[in-house]
Formats: structure tokens, sequence, C-alpha cells
């Protein structure tokens, strides 16, 4: 009973991150054969990259071989130039070879994430030869075999095949008259983000990657878009908080990555609420004559940054997804007045009702409370509208300019709303309170 | 040439959600039968709905059946009370009854996801025996030949073999030699986001839907898991934008629902900033004295406010992802309060020199303007500290007490942190300038 349990694939995997690479080595070490090859090959390509390395010379090549090439491929990425030379070398020539073509392609190209295992078959095999054939393709590691990709003699792609129609189709049939001719194909270049819509829009499972001439490179599936579409979420949402997106999970990115993912945006927002300090300081002379307006600015300019804040992250979103376009813009912008006209309507008559029924609101506001409160009310109207439009249309110009949406992110919104808020409060504060307070 | 380009699929998707019922129902016409086939089966349910609702009575049932079962739950489910019945009398006995058991599952539920075709055999078939079978399963409509399931009499799950390993093995074998027994299986009430996170913890293609006695009911494929994490990263980016999620794209909500989702958290966010208000109220002396003071406090919370949202937007994302736990909390903790004394410090630094270097700042701000300076930079580096610890802090909390951390949106947390920020700012103020300004 004193002896500890033994450990598991899944006890490693919830404390890994936490480990230290001494602890890694020495957890890996303790799971058994089959435990430890799990284990492994649900890791990613950077914690791939860390086994290999810590495994004793002699077993390095076994580990490395355990993986598909586009695997292999994350592994290498994650390896400094001089490591790469020696993970090369523990493949054998032909892997090395579909390797070295994968590493050629971006990261986050449609090629950075395609797999070279595809089957494949001649166009004039019979149904009946087709399936012997894949029955042998399928011995050796191929990524799936939901499709059968049709290739001519100079690796053309032809056509494609469903396993399940192959299946249900009459032996003696030629591949050619079973085949789909209309595809839905990428080519090599395409961006990751790109291609995950593509999946969505024609409900994919599997895409071929082809090249300028037509020729089939590989396929990229569905698993891989998951990862995508994850991936490409937390980058925008990253954004949208008012940061660079990190390019490795919370735990696994250095102190100084973070600090430097989040100080650039900072600054940028602090300048850029200077701007506030200066467009303050033209009103210094209002506020010493009525220090009431103070007290109510951040009221004010903070509903014209949510209202802002809500705007973009929705228009972000929806152009990410593509539920709607940048030709959309005038729907868009309908669509946005008419809701920051009624949201502006209900948070305007909160405010003025918030000062008008203060106890004893004569006493703490002085006797103009009542046209205090028509000011704040209107401003806040303002600034709703305004914060609104200003969020919505700023995702759709940052995309017209070929710039990230996600950039308009509630920080920056919220900033650039302040600065113009406190314009659109002076402004009627000095037009609505002239003669009294001002 | 005069002669208006036939409609094809793409055009009539690409204009679709900006037609009129009566426009959707003639263009949808003007389709040929293959293009309208294809344009339908791409279709959200809820408009798949309104394609069958229109259609001359004796072809809806046409269409209907068109829709594998899983499809016209959704259908179904886009229809209210009144509508089911008929749509119900539709479908064939059979596909009735399987309908009928799927409508029983919440939306949002494996059982819900599922779809009930799978390939199924018996273990005591040999390989050969199985391939045949599956021959003929597969002119029926399944929803992926890549997993074969093997049940007992009672449609207990005992194990499963992958296409490419029964495609591989020896044709006299049993498949209770060749089939693993050691799954992954998911019970039927389990929450999508839950189902998602274990496709992308196990790099699942497919995973069976088990009632409480091991009895398989369906499968959950990845392509409807693409769908769930687009669908969660959606919501939780709505819910960081300050905003109660939609339940449909951009265009498709009413501009009352929209108005609805967005006016609780702004109604909640505006009173938040009263308590602003009534802190600066506190400090109305103080304000009057040196007026400086108010001039440089938007820039001083907005600092603390930017902070927090980097903040909770990381750990948010990093929960619903599955990159850290609730027990991590400490660890969470101790990151946050170095990143942000190495951003409050910069930041800070900025802060003074914009006045210490103002030109004629002396002029400006009067012959304590160092004096000021400090104050503002000491402020800026309490409020950012504070802020990121809130910011992190506050999404665990909340996951902790079983609600939404993507509650912890953006404006939330900066209005948590201009409410502190004010007491963070005065209270410094009243030590630093204590018998110079104030």
């Amino acid at each position: 009973m004193e002896e500890a349990a033994p450990l598991t694939a899944d006890d490693l995997r919830d404390t890994w991150p936490m480990l230290s690479p001494e602890d890694r080595r020495e957890g890996f070490e303790l799971l058994g054969r089959a435990e430890a090859e799990e284990f492994y090959l649900d890791l990613d390509g950077e914690d791939q990259l860390e086994v290999v390395r810590t495994r004793p010379e002699g077993q390095r090549a076994l580990w490395l071989r355990l993986l598909p090439p586009d695997d292999i491929v994350d592994v290498l990425q994650a390896a400094d130039e001089a490591e790469r030379g020696w993970l090369l070398a523990l493949l054998d020539d032909f892997t090395r070879e579909e390797v070295g073509a994968l590493l050629a392609y971006a990261e986050d190209d449609a090629g950075g994430l395609m797999s070279t295992r595809f089957v494949r078959v001649r166009p004039d095999m019979t149904v009946d030869e087709a399936i012997r054939y894949l029955r042998k393709q399928a011995r050796e590691r191929v990524e799936t075999l939901s499709y059968t990709y049709v290739l001519d003699a100079h690796q053309k792609l032809l056509g494609v095949v469903s396993f399940r129609e192959l299946f249900a189709a009459p032996g003696e049939k030629r591949i050619s008259d079973v085949m789909h001719t209309d595809l839905v194909t990428v080519p090599e270049h395409m961006d990751q983000e790109e291609v995950g819509r593509l999946f969505a829009q024609f409900d994919l499972v599997a895409v071929p990657v082809v090249d300028a001439e037509g020729v089939m490179k590989g396929i990229v599936t569905i698993d891989d878009i998951v990862d995508v579409v994850e991936e490409e979420a937390t980058e925008d949402i990253q954004k949208l908080g008012g940061m660079a997106a990190l390019d490795a999970p919370y735990f696994q990115v250095s102190l100084w990555e973070m600090v430097r993912a989040r100080a650039g945006w900072l600054v940028v927002l602090m300048v850029g609420q200077m701007l506030t300090a200066t467009a303050l300081d033209h009103y210094e002379a209002d506020i010493s004559k009525a220090v009431v307006l103070a007290i109510f600015l951040p009221l004010v300019v903070s509903c014209g940054g949510n209202s802002g804040s809500q705007a973009s992250t929705l228009v972000t979103r929806a152009l990410a997804v593509g539920d709607l376009r940048l030709r959309d813009w005038r729907r868009v912008l309908g669509r946005e007045l008419s809701a920051s006209a009624l949201l502006g309507g209900l948070l305007a008559t909160v405010g003025l009702l918030r000062i008008l029924l203060w106890p004893d609101a004569a006493g703490h506001y002085g006797p103009f409370y009542a046209d205090i409160g028509v000011t704040v009310a209107a401003s806040v109207f303002g600034v709703v509208v305004w914060g609104a439009t200003m969020g919505a249309m700023l995702p759709l110009v940052l995309h017209r300019l070929g710039l990230d949406p996600a950039s308009a992110s509630a920080p920056f919104v919220a900033t650039l709303s302040d600065v113009t808020g406190v314009l659109i409060y002076f402004t009627l504060a000095n037009t609505l309170l002239a003669g009294t307070l001002l």
C-alpha cells in the first residue's frame, strides 16, 4: 500500500507545463513504452523536440521517426539552425526529402499545414483494382483514407473519389467514370486563416493543395483546421484585449516575451491618453469654474468607450468568420446608428435620473444641478452614438487598408473615445451651461 | 451579350443574408437543380427551414429528406412547435424515430451534436466479412467510414477499428483480435465545449457517444467540432467585448435583440462608473485646490484599465483552451505581478518624462510640477500592477464560482480599475503633495 501508483501519461500531461527540464526527462522515463509513445505523440512540436533531445543518442532516430513528415517539420521549426543538422540526419532519405520540401513553406501557409501522405490512384484503374491498391497503401502511414485522389502520370490532379463512393461503386467501373472533377483546391501559399474559412464555407473534411501547374502537393485535413481555427481565435482575442498576439500558451511564453507583447500597445494607449490630458488642459478654466464637471467626466467618457468596445468586437469577429464583408459597411453603419441611438437614449436617461434624484442634489451639485443633469445626459447620448459608430467603422477601415481589424481593440477604441468624449462633453457644457455655471 | 449571366449558387450565397424572404424564394427558384441542392445543403438549419417552407407542398418532403437526421434536427429546432408537426409528417417512419431520439438532446450537448449513422460490425466477424459488410453500409448514408465501431448484441460498445487498420489487416483475422478496446468515449450530456477540448487534447477525428450503460448512441465527428470551436470563440469574444453573446450572425440578429444583448452590460458599467463619480466627489476639495490633478486623472486610471484588459483577456482565453487551470492561480499571480511591475515601471517613466520635459512645464503646471510628475508616475505604477492583478484573478474567481470567466470583459475590468484608480491616485496625491499643492 505504501508504493506510489505508477505514473500515467495523463498524470504527466497534467503537470508537464510546470516541470523543470530535468523533471520532464525523469517523468518521461518513468512511463511504460506504450504510455510514453501516446504521451509523446500528443505533445506539440516544441515539446517533442525536447523529448528527442533528451533521449540517449541511440534512441533519438526511433523517436523522431515515430512522427509523420508534417509533424517532423514542426519539430524542426522549433529547433534552431544548429540543431536542424543532426535532426535531419536521423531521418531516412525518403522522409528527409519530404520534410525538406515541407520546410520550404511558411508555417501558416496551406503548404505548411499539409501532409504529403495522401492516397492516390490512376484514372484508368477499375474500382476493384483501386481498392486493392489502396489496401496496400493503407499499410504505410497515410493521413486519411477518406478521399482518394486521381492523378495523371505528371502528378496533376484530375479528380477525387470519396472512399465511401469507391466502396459503394460497382467493382468493374473505371475510376475516371466515378470520380468528381469539380474540385475545391487551394494554392500552396494560401494563408491558413483563409484555408479555414474555405473548410467552413464548403463543409470540407480534406482539401488538396496544388501548385500553379495543377500538380498535387499534399492535403490539408480538417483536424489541422481545428487547431488553426482555435489558434486564429486566440490571436484575435489577444489583439482585441489590446496586446500583440503571443505565439505560445500562457505559461510557455517567457516573462520577457510577455512584457514585450504587452508593452507596445500600453505605451501607444498612454500616449493616446496624453491627448486627453492635453484636451482637458484646454478646458482647465471651465473645470476651475465648475469642478462638478470633472466629477462626471469619467462616467460620461467611459460610456463611449464601452459602447465602442462592443461595436468593434462585434464587427471584428463578424469579419473574421465571414459574417460580413467590407462592402456591407453601409448596412453596418445604419445598424450601429440605430442600435446606439437606442442604447444612448437609455444610458442618457439613467445618467439624468442619477443626478436629478440624488439625495439633496441641489445642496450637492449647486442650484443648477438640473442643467448639469441635462449636460451629462446629452453628452452620454453623444459619446455612445459616436463610440459605436467609430468602433464599428474602425475595423472595416483597418481591413480596407490591409491591416488587421483586430487592432481595433477594446482599449484602443476606449482611448479614442476618451479623447473625443472630452471634446463632446465640454462643447456641450459650454453651450448648455453658458450663463449659469460657465 | 445583353442577357444576364445565369444565377449561380455562389451568387445567391453572397447576397442571401441581405435579401427579403420573397427575393430569397425567387432567387432559389432561379437555380438549376444541382446548384439548388448544393446551395441548400450549405445553409444552416434556420435557412433550410425557410427553403422547405417556401417549396410547393408536393416538394417539401423531398427537400427535407435530402438532409441527414442530425441536420433535420437543426431544422426542427429552428421551427416553432406548430410547424414541427407537419415537418415530422414529411419523414419516413425510420428517420422520424431517429430524429425524435436526437431532438430529446439539448442543442449544445454531445447528444445534440452527434450523428446516429455510424458504421458497426460484430466482434466475431472476420476482417474480410467486415469489409464486405461495410461495403454494403457505405451505400446508405453514413457520417464517416474512418472508424468502424464494434458492438455486441445489446448495442454495447466493445471496441473500435480504424478503417485503415481494417484495410491493412489480414483478411481472415477476427475483428475482436484487431480492435482497440482503450476508447475515448463521451457521455450523451457532455457540454459541447468540453467535447471540443477532448478532440483537441486527444487529436480525435471522431468520438463515440455512449449512455450510462455503455450503449453506443452515435458519433460526433471533427467537422462538427470545427463549428463548435468557432461558435464558442465567438461567444467568448463577444462577452470579452462587454456584451451578452449573440446567438446568430451579425446581420441575422434583429435590432431589438442586438440592443438587448448590449444594454445590460452598458447599464451595469455605467452604474459602476457612478462609483467613480462618487469617489471623485469625495476628492472635490482636492480638485478645487489643484485642477491639474483632474487633467491627468484619465491618463492615470486608463493605464490600469488597459493593463487589466490585457491580463483578463489572456487568462480567460488560456482557461478556455485549457492552457491553464484553476489550481495554477499562484503561478498566474506571480507571473502577472512580475510582468506588470516591469510594465508599470515602463509606463511610469513615460508619464514622468511627459510632465518633466513638457515645454515650460513650470509655467504650465505650476512650481511643483516635478512633484506632480512623481505623483502621476507612482500612481501609474500602482494602477498598472493593480489592474493586471485584478484582471488576471477575476476570471479565475468567476470560474471558481461556477460563472463564466469571459464576463471579466475589458470594459468591466476597466471600470473596476477606474474606481480603484481614483482612490490610488488621490491617496498618493494626498501623501506626496501634502504641504505643497494640497
